[in-house]
């Protein structure tokens, strides 16, 4: 099968109350094709401007990720800055830049086209219509979003869940869009707009998984070292949808799989700043972990 | 084997967002022992007044409780009174009136001194050692606290968890006793004082167990209707130690399925107020949710 993802490709600044980093690689398109380039070879759809570091753009390749999606513009890349708390689930937003993304309009690439899986990351639910009436015959839409967009484009957001099969989002985001307390009400409500699968992602206390005659619950990995929070979610977005596609099949079974290995992936990525620990990262060190999983919750 | 437990029997004042009761039946001794009497006959060690009604004293006895423990004296009964946030992992202590519990010695009855498993639910830790010192030579030694003695008795709490084998706390607690923000370091800190295992209690977000060589992780059970959440903690312990005492063995397997077990009783506990679920809960119901628990996390 093959699997596009489109995103931001981005500076973060990170703060967090041990170190700061300043325009380090982040972006929801990056983390997500990069946890996805461990299963199967993700196209991504994105853009970034000249000042995009070189050395980047060679990891992607290294990581074997389609780039014919990325454009390169003049101008400068996203930019958002954010600080966590002493609890990693706390997050605030201090700066969003969005430069040569402000009026990003992509023309998907013939070969994007005929893709099985798109993903659509946090990105302006306005802008899923362009991108999904350029997709032939997927076979499964998913896609992710952010707490802006719930508050500023409801109508919007609720209207592009009819036409998603997965849908991600964080326990806060959940409770949110439903307007329900408890997350298990939470998930039906969302079920009935349409997705047929709901994760409902929840920090170092792991995944939900919910969809009709599913329930699923999925640990985080118990990290010692958490350095940074950021990309978690986009990680085990990409670790979940690239093992959909290297899979070839949505079954409830596949689809359990698909929660774990994107809760081993978010595992990795928190262990380092950025997309550092991408770098480094093997496929033997996740299927390891993918492993212990299994010791971790058997009884 | 044989398992006493020391705990409040008590009345609770309960608000949650959607009711109110007063003075209904509660305590720690209360769950925990209606929780472990479904899997062994638990002694329960503790003191009521003469206002604690004839009713439960009968649902303790149709339950199968040793009850040669637990004083009936002149005055009033261990009153608490709490409210519920939206979240029910959030809880304020409105009053806490001790009456016949304040000067509560307990002198065990000849057969409990006998016991295999002794838990101390959340009492004073000055009073661990009036009780364990009448105990001839337990095989494991629980206990569980509360903010209060953390935070008014810390070399008291510490100088007992020496002698303790397996250390329940929630989440909030364990970071506060080890003065660390990251739950797996905090454990291992713990564990050092003594313990061989740690219980990380996370409300809806279920249990991690610590121990050396040993990490397992239980969920909580996906609840819809969470009406009360009081007792699920002492509830997880009862089911918890209830069935260790009747496995008659602590290796690791026994401990992972015991958390298990833990974690299905509490899920039950706050589908009522109080401990009025207790009073139709059956064996078979809690075999067909245990079940249903290896469903909810295999892959």
């Amino acid at each position: 099968m093959s699997l596009i993802i489109v995103g931001s490709v981005a500076f973060d600044t990170i703060e967090t109350p041990f170190s700061r980093r300043e325009r380090i690689v982040g972006g929801s398109g990056t983390y997500c094709s990069l946890a996805a380039s461990f299963f199967t070879r993700p196209k991504i759809v994105g853009v970034v401007g000249k000042d995009f570091p070189q050395e980047t753009l060679g990891l992607f390749k290294q990581r074997n990720i389609d780039l014919q999606g990325l454009e390169i513009r003049r101008g400068k890349t996203f930019h958002w800055e954010g600080k966590y708390g002493y609890d990693p689930n706390q997050r605030t937003t201090i700066k969003t830049e969005l430069n040569v993304f402000r009026n990003f309009k992509p023309k998907l690439p013939p070969d994007y086209r005929a893709a099985d899986i798109v993903f659509l990351a946090n990105i302006d639910p306005d802008m899923h219509e362009h991108i999904l009436s350029q997709v032939e015959k997927p076979k499964l839409v998913a896609m992710d979003t952010i707490r802006l967009w719930i508050e500023t484009k409801t109508d919007a957001l609720l209207k592009e869940l009819e036409k998603v099969d997965i849908f991600f989002a964080n326990d806060e985001e959940v409770k949110l869009i439903s307007r329900e307390i408890n997350l298990v009400k939470a998930g039906k409500k969302i079920l009935e707009h349409g997705p047929s699968v709901i994760i409902v992602k929840k920090g170092e206390h792991g995944a939900l998984v919910f969809g009709r005659d599913l329930v699923f619950g999925v640990l985080a990995y118990p990290c010692e070292d958490v350095v940074d929070p950021t990309g978690a979610g986009d990680s085990f977005a990409g670790g979940f949808l690239g093992y959909l596609d290297k899979a070839g099949s949505f079954s409830k079974k596949e689809i359990r799989k698909a929660a774990v290995y994107g809760s081993v992936i978010a595992s990795f990525v928190i262990e380092d700043f950025g997309i550092d620990r991408f770098k480094s990262l093997t496929s033997q060190e996740i299927e390891g972990r993918f492993r212990h999983f299994k010791k971790l919750v058997s009884f």
